[in-house]
């Protein structure tokens, strides 16, 4: 009988064992493609000074995060709060140790983010996040958007992810094309409906556009261009036939065909298209923008998503830190993957043998036994206490792929046999 | 200029890219030993409810932990906090998931904690800690805590540790001496005396337990009791000429000898001694307990330490969980290991290499020479960007061991130069 709730939180992620070492597999997979692509690793603390979290957030993200407040502090004296994403921590910490980094500074985190949001399905509130960032001093090449999507879709490609898309689109395009139709004061109004536009029908978008009072000519303007998608050549031939000169939508243009150009060179086999409906809206985005999704689970929505910021750390900062970065949400894509079967508790035991010694006589030799296994790299739980051996051979035949019994017999002739619990053979090895 | 202060908030461990590669290293070796011992990894939340955590916890844990509040909740309605070690939740989690697991179940947790205590040198408000423990359902053989002791000694050797040594006693030793000479009333004041011996002169533990009203003759008792520390039989005979019947103590000394004695075959090598000074008086141990010192370095005060406790989980289920397990303060311990300069950042680069195409045009070829590497098992780094020559090798010889450069010469031929900084040697490669 339970005297108090022992679930987790609602909205916290709590695995079985079995669970946890496929989470674990995943996550360290994503880590050594993140390395392999020359990225350093950080981290900095789950908890921040309110301020340095907010110094840039807008309203929706202050309701959502979590204070932190000493038992004997009031709740307005809290200046401190758990962070809500690793790019706020990254900024601060670039401009605490720039002195130590040679930049351009690539740089991932992969750790638990939180956000005080309801609780509802498929929202964590806390979450793994895996980042890549690209940090540069004054200026960074726009190569490095390009490189920050094919070392995101590297890691993906350790995922049991089916075929995904990477749906690529610069912010200077819808901004440069507002400059160019006089509507720079509805710009923040216009991305809004932009952003939202995948989720709603085609006339409601128009409806919100026509409401905002731009004219029926620019609308048709505005809605022509979000619907455009696909290849790169054909997309970006499309952008210049609107024959805007505006400089912000021209560099948007040839930042867009160098992005797109660089992934085919960078990640070669990768589906990766021009989709002007991605902006991305309520982000600090400035340049590049990306989503990547699985076109056989729409459901799955956004798995991995990020983009060019223009100054990471003003708030910090009188120097300019451009950056592009980008994250897998892994506590939500782990639990779409479980959903749609894709991850499944391994039938494969959790350790790799069992050596049990028969009485305490044996528990030296027994324990040389598993030593010897371990240098060939396996987990060995070596079955200790006086249970029948019965007791002990279920135990193991529960965590072990295979168990070794060590008595008196062994002893004497060297030899004891290890025997594999799924094919039922028993192999004769060396004590 | 700075505008807002960038440092992390004091107590909160934040590392160089260079530092952080060290820590991940031991960080990833204990778990690596953790593993090869059939310890299996779980996750809990960092944030539990308030009345999980406290359910045991005395007085002075409730000031040291960080109450969590949703920016619209006002403080008196906190009922979550952020958890202060993995004991309390791991056995939240074994009466959540009791029918998924194999008992006993071997568990390993490696996270960070919190404490929301004053800051001071060396203490750490957010740490690691690499706990393993052996969960039992109504019985845990004593042989279990040899087994913790043998896990946490073989992680501690991974470790750039000098030779260190395992202080073992048990508390039912003190506890049946008390009860022995009638004294079981004073039995948590005398604990606290005893825990506290270490860091005062031998007369002020004297004077303490005086004041306590012993009588001269129990404070001679105790304070021989507490002095005795050496090689297993020595002490189990001095032990046992005490001559105590109570039951207690007897059941002391035999645990003691058999867990010393185990620890001697599992853990070979491994200086363990019998020490009736360690009794962990704050905890909520019952059986075996052990501290772990390095007398080259007795600054460093106890670098990993655990024990026996009799029911885990009784605030959660009417079912007896007896627990045994043991614990690396990692952060503090590499805090220590720093400032000893026994870990240093090592002069190795981030990264393995870095391959620079000598323009755009040879960015396809240089990603393959990359990956042809990575293959390999090595971090590279694509260095893209329009920057000179000379700025991308000074950036490469910062970051990584290995640079080539590849241009129009190298793809004619076939062949690249794989440059080593340090020695300046060429390795002619193929592409």
């Amino acid at each position: 009988m339970k005297k108090i709730n022992t679930s987790p939180l609602s909205g916290m992620q709590e695995l079985t064992p079995a669970m946890q070492a496929q989470f674990d597999k995943l996550k360290s997979g994503i880590a050594q493609a993140f390395w392999m692509h020359g990225f350093q690793h950080i981290e900095t603390p789950l908890i921040e000074r309110t301020e340095v979290l907010l110094a840039k957030a807008g309203g929706d993200t202050e309701k959502q995060i979590y204070k932190v407040i000493k038992t004997d502090e009031t709740a307005d004296k809290a200046n401190q709060a758990l962070r809500f994403d690793h790019t706020v921590p990254l900024a601060r910490y670039t401009v605490e140790h720039m002195n130590d980094l040679a930049f351009p500074f690539k740089v991932t985190q992969i750790a638990r983010n939180f956000r005080g949001e309801r609780a509802q399905r498929g929202r964590f509130r806390e979450f793994y996040q895996c980042d890549v960032d690209v940090v540069g001093r004054e200026n960074l090449p726009v190569a490095y958007d390009a490189e920050v999507i094919a070392t995101l879709t590297d890691a993906i490609r350790v995922l049991p992810v089916p075929e995904f898309v990477v749906r690529v689109s610069n912010r200077k395009l819808l901004g440069g094309m507002l400059e160019e139709l006089n509507l720079e004061h509805l710009a923040e109004k216009i991305f809004s409906v932009v952003d939202h536009a995948e989720k709603v029908p085609k006339e409601k978008t128009e409806m919100s556009l026509e409401e905002l009072g731009l004219g029926a000519e620019n609308v048709v303007k505005i809605t022509t261009f979000i619907e455009m998608r696909g290849e790169r050549l054909e997309i970006i031939d499309k952008l210049r036939s609107f024959g805007f000169e505006n400089e912000n939508f021209q560099a948007g243009i040839a930042e867009l065909d160098e992005v797109l150009g660089l992934v085919e060179v960078l990640s070669p086999g990768t589906k990766v298209i021009a989709d002007m409906l991605i902006v991305r809206g309520l982000d600090y985005y400035t340049g590049t923008v990306f989503e990547t999704v699985v076109p056989q689970y729409r459901e799955f929505g956004s798995i991995c998503s990020g983009g060019r910021y223009e100054n990471l750390a003003g708030y910090y900062t009188e120097q300019s830190l451009p950056g592009v970065g980008g994250s897998i949400g892994l506590t939500r894509l782990f639990a779409v993957l479980v959903e749609a079967e894709l991850v499944q508790a391994s039938k494969q035991k959790p350790i790799d043998a069992c050596v049990i010694p028969l009485s305490e006589h044996e528990i030296a030799e027994a324990n040389r036994v598993a030593d010897n296994l371990r240098k060939t790299g396996w987990s060995v739980d070596v079955v200790l206490g006086d249970n029948k051996l019965s007791a002990k051979l279920k135990y193991a035949s529960r965590v072990a792929r295979k168990a070794a019994v060590i008595g008196d017999d062994e002893l004497k002739s060297g030899k004891y046999k290890l025997r594999d619990f799924e094919s039922g053979v028993d192999a004769i090895q060396q004590i």
